[in-house]
């Protein structure tokens, strides 16, 4: 049966993959509706090849130049965070993929959920800072999120066929990015450069430094916590550097269902399209363990990945914390990025705005959207104050 | 919900761990019916504890001795391979265990599933043998079975929520036994001590020396090609020292599941008890991979795991080849084991008694013990005449 999907964030990374495997499968897939910012010329390739009725974009600007630069009428054109909600819940669409960056992903997701649009999440802020907004939505409606990155992936496949209810603790597995093999007193001085080379794949700069710092990790536990419905004493995080175990379920009788494979965004990103089946997927390099050799597995040391233990604290202690933590890590890395704090200072910023912030139960979306302003205002001052 | 159990082979060792998962949960579990061969002492034990209405033993001298011994006379005891059937297809029981050891355990299965029994088989000789009558005649009664070991288990768990269609290749792991780091040179003068120094775990002396020769993975092989209804090009086996991950299946998106777990036969035999649910299994021990620290994978070789090659072209072969695979190795290890021959004579007499058996395609259960016999018997000839 042809699943319609209304895909948000076409030109980015998750995007473009997404558009990747629609494109395997034309007789699963087909894209009725998308979104993308500001760049015309990407959307316009994927506006000819996959033809979506309706097509959102940043501001009337982008709009505009879109609609000078196409040939077929037949297409509407939309803007503003007006427009992204209309892909969002486009009539036709059976499906939303959410792969918009940053926060303005929020509103189109609950619009989703309340028109009943299967969800494939790829925005981080949506889990993160609105957890509880989208989830106890999303129960309301009777609607599932498929989680559209290797990790979360990997634990909702390792969950099929069993019970939540017997599952005794999730284990994501972390690369520990740039820096594993260095202690904490060896990190005191080392160079963007050296953080932006990441021993596994390559990636944004951004999502790179959090690798590193074990912040993206953080970022995950809260999402799991959210997805899979499971209190912080369930979740741990393993070390493994070959990143081919994706994450693990112990059930209680602790047996360990695991996911592994090798590395391609696309096969999660096809597990959320196809969800419950599995289609197949010929381009994706097949595991031989064999050829992996060996699998390692490390405890992850609280202390020298201390963004970990941060992530841990803010997402127990709930409300607008994990906005906090999000925000800061953002702001933080960003002037990492631009030389003005050293790596080690990422986590000292994070730790501070998290300790300045008295916490709000339960925030709306627009307390979130203020807490998070305030947050990179307050982590912004510091660093330029400092 | 109670499920009543007939246990077939209780004083075995899969017997007596059944009975320990048993105990753990006498809100989940009854013993309605047991077998046991002649040792009335733990037989008696068991009676006595689990209370079944049912035993059946060897012969009418058992049956004699046991009856002398037992104060209740509300139990019935039955004896031979009829009563063994007695036991099997017992009206009480929702599900038969099969954990007898030898040919034996074939006619009881047969008759569990023509009375719809669910079937949790340990039982080698059941799929290996006569893996075409008895998945013809489960499919005929809608019965499944249920394996109780940890590969096939790990296979059904990686199954679950799942489509078979779906599958690409089932890995079964190896420990690659007592002598996995040496060459086949190394092999040419090693002692039975030293074959049954297995490194991960202390098993029967038969199944120790099948595990250093992989001919236990073989016949595991066949079991998973029958269980599974899986083509023997869909199955692999990894050598995988730890033990730890006990076995994986492959999808055609190439994603991998599998299970892990700490060695504990528990683990599998209450998942086939409680299948499709899981229960707690306080006792076992919990899998933490960074204690495991790093797992080990490594590709057959199929010239120095000869027996494994063997297993292959048996299954392949089909009919009647499995049966002679089978009993020329037990023959074969028996001699191994008294003495007589050396430890790569071993796959040696397995393969000159597949190679001088005309296969029968379709065999009966009486041609399969004929040739079972007749295949015992060209060993044991050419053993003890060279």
């Amino acid at each position: 049966m042809m699943k319609h999907i209304s895909l948000l964030g076409a030109t980015g990374s998750i995007g473009e993959q997404t558009l990747e495997v629609v494109r395997l499968h034309p007789e699963a897939f087909q894209i009725t509706a998308m979104s993308f910012g500001q760049n015309v010329e990407k959307g316009l390739k994927a506006i000819n090849e996959f033809k979506p009725k309706l097509v959102a974009v940043k501001n009337d600007d982008v709009k505009k130049e879109l609609e000078q630069a196409m040939t077929s009428k037949d297409i509407s054109i939309v803007s503003g965070l007006e427009g992204l909600i209309e892909a969002a819940v486009y009539p036709d669409s059976d499906m939303t993929v959410n792969a918009v960056l940053g926060s303005i992903g929020l509103e189109p997701t609950l619009a989703a959920i309340e028109a009943r649009k299967s969800i494939g999440i790829a925005n981080k802020e949506t889990l993160v800072t609105a957890g509880h907004i989208v989830m106890e939505k999303a129960k309301e409606h009777g609607v599932q999120l498929l989680p559209i990155d290797s990790e979360h992936s990997a634990i909702l496949q390792s969950l099929q066929g069993h019970n939540l209810e017997d599952v005794s603790r999730l284990i994501l597995t972390a690369s520990g990015g740039s820096f594993r093999d260095r202690t904490k007193a060896e990190l005191e001085n080392v160079t963007i450069d050296d953080a932006l080379n990441h021993p596994n794949w390559s990636m944004g700069a951004k999502i790179t430094i959090d690798s590193a710092t074990l912040m993206n990790k953080g970022l995950e536990v809260i999402e799991a916590h959210w997805l899979f419905d499971m209190p912080y004493e369930k979740i741990d995080v393993v070390l493994h550097k070959e990143s081919i175990v994706h994450s693990l379920v112990e059930y209680h009788d602790k047996s360990v269902i695991a996911q592994l494979g090798s590395p391609d965004m696309k096969g999660p990103i096809q597990y959320a399209l196809s969800y419950p089946e599995r289609l197949e997927l010929a381009s994706a390099k097949r595991l031989n363990l064999w050829e992996a050799g060996s699998l390692h597995f490390e405890k992850v040391d609280m202390d020298r990945f201390h963004s970990l233990a941060l992530a841990y604290e803010a997402g127990i202690t709930g409300g607008s914390m994990p906005t906090v933590l999000n925000a800061a890590n953002e702001a933080a890395v960003h002037h990492f990025l631009e030389g003005r704090i050293r790596f080690l200072e990422i986590e000292e910023f994070v730790e501070q705005a998290l300790q300045k912030h008295q916490v709000i139960p339960f925030p709306d979306l627009q307390t979130i959207q203020e807490v998070d302003r305030a947050t990179r205002r307050f982590v912004n001052e510091r660093i330029i104050t400092s």
